[in-house]
């Protein structure tokens, strides 16, 4: 009897092994032949998997773009306009260490993004998701009648979203000098300055 | 009469020739021989300005940083104590082709640095001193009492180098969203909230 495989579940399997390496070794060493290894499979199988190294990266790319959304969708509201809105971004920021690897994983995927057409499309998705994301805290401050009055909607947009970007990057390149309660402090403070 | 190379010379010819591989075709193509290949040297001559592939790297990296500081360095503050803040802060920032191109190289490297020890401590310490940069202007704001009274100075340094990070990346990765009068404004508003 032939042996079932989940394809579903290997594929997943195959993108954390690529994960696993580009986090450890960097993405120079994520070949075909290294991420099988990582992930006891041989390489011959792989093509059951994934047709080219750059569908795998693809693949694995994304699969940290779904596990974020996946939490985002799981999240309750439960708290005051102003505590819904913090947890909400800090959702997107690194502050436990499985979203700090998640994290480390997404910059090396972006940095390579920059000379892979593939990636680039699914980077420039996902940015503008956040972007929309980032963007409905804002649109929320005002519908609630919470900001100040002469507040400039699309400038703070890009402010927070630049804002959130920046403080996630600095915990991937400094964790010894940015972490989750200081990630928590410096969004509580600049939630309240674009409040009355 | 043997041919005189000036090798300081040499060494940047060939670490531009590292920036343009990584632009073009990405941080994997930068092996020795594709430099050599792009600087138009020999793979044999390289021995003579870099001993391995990491110490190129590493070169290459610190010029990128190099040339900021120099820009830095030849600035004249005229303006008013606002605008002289600005345009440091800007001076950080991707707002000409040339510093475009240099902070994608930039980006590329840091993202290796993750797991590449000796471009690590580089990138810590370029991390440091432009925090250092980015603490002056707050620290200046407060000198100068145009701060709002209550202000935390820890946590604004944080914000305002988490900011000026985040426009930074998001130039890199959306040229098309984020850009030099966009990246001036954010500072104008930002800079503006914190006084008085």
């Amino acid at each position: 009897m032939p042996k079932i495989v989940d394809h579903d579940k290997q594929r997943v399997l195959v993108a954390e092994a690529a994960w696993r390496i580009i986090r450890r070794d960097g993405m120079e060493q994520a070949s075909v032949r290294n991420i099988a290894e990582e992930a006891g499979v041989s390489v011959g199988s792989m093509r059951h998997y994934f047709s080219t190294q750059s569908e795998l990266l693809r693949y694995a790319m994304n699969l940290v773009s779904e596990r974020v959304s996946h939490r985002v969708q799981k999240m309750s509201f439960t708290g005051s306009p102003m505590d819904n809105m913090k947890c909400l971004l800090l959702e997107f920021l690194p502050n436990t260490e499985e979203k700090l690897a998640e994290m480390e994983v997404w910059y090396a995927f972006t940095a390579r993004a920059n000379t892979d057409p593939t990636l680039k499309e699914l980077a420039n998705t996902v940015y503008d998701e956040l972007r929309q994301a980032v963007g409905s805290v804002i649109t929320y401050l005002i519908k609630l009648d919470l900001s100040r009055p002469d507040l400039d909607k699309e400038l703070e947009i890009e402010r927070l979203y630049a804002l959130v970007d920046g403080l996630g990057i600095h915990t991937v390149l400094r964790p010894d000098q940015m972490n989750a309660k200081l990630m928590d402090d410096v969004l509580t403070l600049h939630l309240a300055s674009l409040c009355r």
